[in-house]
């Protein structure tokens, strides 16, 4: 075993052996922690914020782009958004303990499945420092230990704040080491974490396709998925226009970075004509390339040829690639060919059509009339999200507190044996 | 890519493709292709016992033991029996398009979790021909394609099974490729199914440790395991003795080889002195052997000295480990540190020594006053079972056909976008 996986795999076993303690907990011990985590991080602030001017001048010296560093950046005010959104956790309904079914079978054994943890989370992300406590809190209140492993570029002010949370974690007489940030970030450290079967109950990587790969490709574990979206609007040809044009640029440019947002516009061509040159006018106000096949470019001159590829990426930028389609089934013919099975929305006064679209569509979050910019935990009311999953299994989509919970059945009997 | 491995993705890609069809088939198709598969298994009757003469007469040849050749033979009885099961799959209430929640945004729109398929599920089977039809039923009902993979020692009798199945989906209108036993058995396509990201959905192995751990290794795309069971009774101090006795004869000896079957017995050493004797006379009624620790060998003179490996083995036979305990803090201790969470017993009238046990042990089926035997999917009502999971995510304990569906949203609005 090398030296750096024996030391992951001591970190972890210490991290599983003290998660049982969380998860044996009650909800107020759990919530005092994490409110005593907020608490923590405000006292602990000036050692925060020095922290975090290590790693700022570091990504100085590196010459990192303004943007990365502004994501990099705390200050008094972001880190009291940060203890907040911990406080904010600390309120949402327990999912642990919850009786999900209660049944009783012909013989008298009742049979109750219950919501537990799932044991230890390995949460693999990159660059912004509030992902720390958000992880770690969200762990927590769901009874989890975690082993958290975060960019280098943040290695200072990230190794700060576990520091404060594990000051939460003892204040209401919690193991700190339930909720661990490994203090080293070498590459290796991702597939260890993937290769400790029995310790580690699940990956959650949090980042670009380079990420997501290595986790995916070493991994022995169960892995959670976060994964690229490219998202489609189909415009029916029974559409309100009006509302489709609002929807489009919503879903396109409200936040053009994040995977819920619009990759591929799809028209009906009988509505082509009509929409598609307003639709350009718009676009071009909110300074977006369009990417478009040969028909739309009859429509919209100013756009550039689509290319077969363009389809397939997730530009995260203002790109928006725009196709016309004959109809219905041609628009889920290319959203089953190209997309991610993401977030794909159909813009339709036509019930039918609209049924039709949901039905066929197999994506994590089928709209309609709406933008794919609703698919987030907290827009879905879950009060916050480990993240959007694109994995089909045990979370899809917006993934809650409560898809860091599994179950238990509890059987009770009055001396049953099988006959 | 290898020829073999070029095979393998040509038949999942096709299968994927066409599980598309089943998964928008409706009810009434998908039981109507069941029922005519029943109905070809009975037509065909006497070209799959052919086929199986083939596999018997190779099993002769190999020298297989006769328990091995019984689990391979079928004859018109057993064949009418896996018709039978096939029909009662088909009677099982549909799972996909249950909407399992259905709430509003404050901002108007509606969000509706359903029920869908997962997709293409790989099966990886050993032995016994009627899981063949089993796994192809479960997948059919829950609208998913399925990839099986059976050994080689009943490859002739799968294909024939595998060819009256396929002419039951086309009788029923659907694509014959969404279910496809794999027309060779060679050990390289294990690994093969699973390297297939975005064609093969999920793979469930169900055998020994060695093909768990084959799959396990190699596997990238998700995996639920159907693994070992060490499971426990624990006798407490306020146990009824007599309700004991039975428990533990029906867990270790009903059916030892099951993996919900007894392997570790705890006995109170309040109650030892006056369980154990008796105990110790039930046991070797029923020929089973008992390896125990030092201060029960003093009332069970006819024991073995239990190892520490014993208590870490599933014994799958008649062979129960016995160890004396302090009490229900050393019951659950020793528990969580040898047993694998599957199934786990405490024999109390005491509630709140029930309810602390239930509580702390880790295990996907926990039970009070009845024998872990009921660790079933068919004990458990839900009509039958794909097998028992010892994963932690989506599936936990008995698999059934839910089990086989994931979900998506559907959300509708009236043209909202995202503030």
């Amino acid at each position: 075993m090398s030296d750096l996986l024996q030391r992951v795999t001591d970190i972890a076993r210490a991290a599983k052996k003290a998660s049982r303690a969380l998860a044996l907990a009650s909800t107020e011990t759990r919530d005092r922690a994490l409110r005593a985590a907020a608490q923590a991080l405000r006292t602990d602030a000036a050692f925060i914020l020095e922290a975090n001017g290590k790693d700022l001048a570091v990504a100085k010296a590196k010459g990192l782009t303004e943007a990365m560093t502004d994501r990099l950046r705390l200050d008094h005010a972001r880190l009291e958004d940060i203890a907040v959104a911990c406080e904010a956790v600390a309120k949402l309904p327990d999912p642990v303990g919850e009786i999900t079914e209660d049944w009783t079978r012909p013989n008298g054994l009742r049979i109750i499945r219950r919501r537990v943890p799932i044991g230890l989370v390995a949460i693999i992300f990159e660059s912004r420092p509030n992902v720390t406590v958000d992880a770690a809190a969200l762990c927590l209140k769901s009874g989890n230990g975690c082993v958290l492993r975060g960019g280098s570029e943040a290695i200072h002010t990230n190794l700060a704040l576990a520091k404060s949370f594990a000051t939460g974690l003892r204040a209401a007489g919690l193991p700190s080491a339930a909720v661990t940030l490994l203090p080293f970030t070498d590459r290796e450290a991702v597939p260890a974490l993937g290769s400790l079967r029995g310790i580690v109950d699940i990956i959650v990587p949090r980042g670009g396709p380079g990420l997501i790969e290595a986790v995916v490709n070493s991994a022995k574990v169960p892995v959670i998925k976060h994964d690229a979206g490219i998202c489609h609007v189909y415009v029916h040809a029974q559409a309100d226009l009006a509302m489709a044009q609002a929807i489009v640029l919503n879903a396109k440019c409200q936040r053009p970075s994040a995977c819920n947002a619009l990759e591929t516009l799809l028209v009906d061509q009988a509505v082509a004509a009509q929409f598609l040159p307003v639709m350009a006018s718009a676009l071009a106000e909110k300074k977006t390339e369009v990417r478009a096949c040969e028909k739309s470019r009859a429509l919209m001159p100013s756009a550039k040829v689509a290319t077969e590829q363009d389809f397939r990426t997730e530009h995260l930028g203002l790109i928006l690639n725009v196709k016309i389609v004959s109809g219905l089934e041609e628009a889920v013919t290319h959203i089953e060919g190209y997309g991610s099975h993401h977030s794909d929305a159909i813009i339709t006064a036509d019930e039918a059509a609209a049924r039709s679209f949901l039905a066929q569509i197999d994506s994590a979050c089928v709209y309609w009339n709406a933008s794919t910019r609703f698919t987030d935990g907290g827009e879905f009311g879950f009060g916050a999200e480990v993240g959007i999953s694109t994995d089909r299994l045990h979370a899809r989509g917006p993934m809650g507190i409560r898809e860091l919970t599994t179950w238990k059945f509890e059987i009770v009997g009055q001396g049953q044996v099988r006959g």
